[in-house]
């Protein structure tokens, strides 16, 4: 195996900015935008294992409700109980027994859509899922059929598992995409966030055979240490964390690229918003 | 979390057969063929860890060399060497040292394209990478251009690496989309075969964070046990495999379903092919 020929690859799967030389897709310090405190939640899984999801603007009421779940450390003691192969890994309470908090939300109505399509980047061409798709000016994958829009279920953001009617999740149970993305779960359920460190510490969790990846042994589970809002852990520990924004040419270059690699790659003229890099990093 | 709800889930997410009364998209016996014991290629990881590839019709040249190189032994004591996060799992020799075996075909021109697209079952919608896509009726996922077709690089299907010139690849160095479907390395790359039993085993690897992905020391590395055409094991030994056909209105039925779900869950009107399910099962 080359190591000089893959490196590419691992520049169009990682980070853009990598690159030896600017170029017009490379971002430039101003497209570096910090991310509020409030919406960095840090879930500190068993051996220091940390996952860090980005909440999304999107869908505030769910958000509220984790937001208000992860103050009432609610999830301490918990752990990721589902791991599906190809398919998703989900953490809470697998028993269903415990109360909720007071002062939270209990069923929320659904928030599967967001309020308009408004994608600082377009994606040049649809996907089977919808008739346009691109990325927020902060951000976001988001996709639209012509009237309703919604964020996406790509590999890593964080959905609201719910049960049958579409308007029981309170949040408390989250899952994400550890496989091909989920598309068909759009419009379906509530996304509230994005994993943007340490989603290797839920997709690299072993897969149960057993009905819908739910460990079959609560001894098979992941247990949940913590999980905090980064405004509530002390300034000199709380994680910080920076995206790279999209309403700038330099992102639209780089989604362009992704569509359009350079020779001698093969061009396919189109990606989906799914394969779109959406960089973070740790604020200076 | 309900199991009774998120149960369609699952059946969606694997095998549509498995439900409770016969349904137009469900398999009858005849729509299950048998796979050729010359197209299943098994790879045992260290601790009795089974990974079986069903190999491709499509792309013959590589294919022979990936028949040479089992027959060899070759991949026998080496590993699994690099896992990187939401890209690829590749295995064979890390060091490129190991001498290939007598009788192949070094470096075999591309077969990025295949021959023709002839799905039997087309996707109802365009995705962004090609025009046109469907699963033929042996049951591999196709897409076109209108021109080109190919074979394409959904999660679990099988790639051969290679470096940077396109015609370099011999089939000795494998890797398999452990994340996002890697469409975009469609007509970059050939594809000799796709994971039907053992996936689980390559996708929850620890993900390496040194560069590419590729473990920082050999002994992070999942060590190959063997790999053996099962045509080569002893027939008492043999693994066996059906396919289920997509010659039929079943497994059409099984797609449109997948593109427009039942209520109440909400159809989007399509699916990516990398988003059908191409149930296997050992032969009875």
């Amino acid at each position: 195996m080359s190591r000089f020929v893959l490196l590419p690859l691992a520049l169009l799967a990682c980070v853009p900015g990598a690159a030896q030389t600017p170029q017009p897709s490379d971002a430039v310090e101003a497209d570096w935008r910090t991310i509020p405190d409030d919406e960095l939640l840090v879930m500190t899984l068993g051996d220091d294992r940390r996952v860090v999801i980005r909440l999304a603007a999107y869908t505030p009421s769910h958000v509220a409700n984790v937001r208000a779940l992860a103050r009432a450390r609610w999830w301490d003691g918990l752990s990721v109980y589902r791991v599906q192969e190809n398919w998703v890994a989900q953490w809470g309470d697998q028993t269903e027994k415990k109360p909720l908090p007071t002062g939270l939300t209990d069923r929320p109505a659904a928030e599967f859509e967001i309020a308009a399509f408004t994608p600082a980047v377009r994606m040049a061409r649809p996907d089977p899922y919808s008739t346009a798709s691109g990325i927020t000016a902060d951000g976001w994958p988001v996709a639209t059929n012509g009237r309703e829009a919604w964020l996406t279920h790509c590999y890593g953001m964080v959905g609201v598992a719910r049960d049958a009617l579409p308007s029981t999740g309170s949040g408390a149970e989250l899952f994400t995409p550890i496989g091909q993305s989920a598309r068909r779960l759009d419009r379906n359920y509530t996304v509230v966030g994005r994993i943007i460190e340490g989603m290797r510490h839920l997709s690299a969790l072993p897969r149960s055979e057993a009905p819908m990846g739910v460990y079959a042994t609560r001894g098979e589970d992941a247990a949940i240490v913590s999980v905090r809002l980064a405004s509530d852990i002390p300034a000199g520990e709380r994680p910080r964390f920076q995206y790279r924004a999209a309403d700038n040419s330099r992102f639209e270059a780089a989604v362009r690229l992704r569509e359009n690699p350079r020779p001698p790659t093969v061009s396919l003229g189109g990606a989906s918003v799914c394969d779109v890099a959406l960089p973070v990093r740790p604020a200076p």
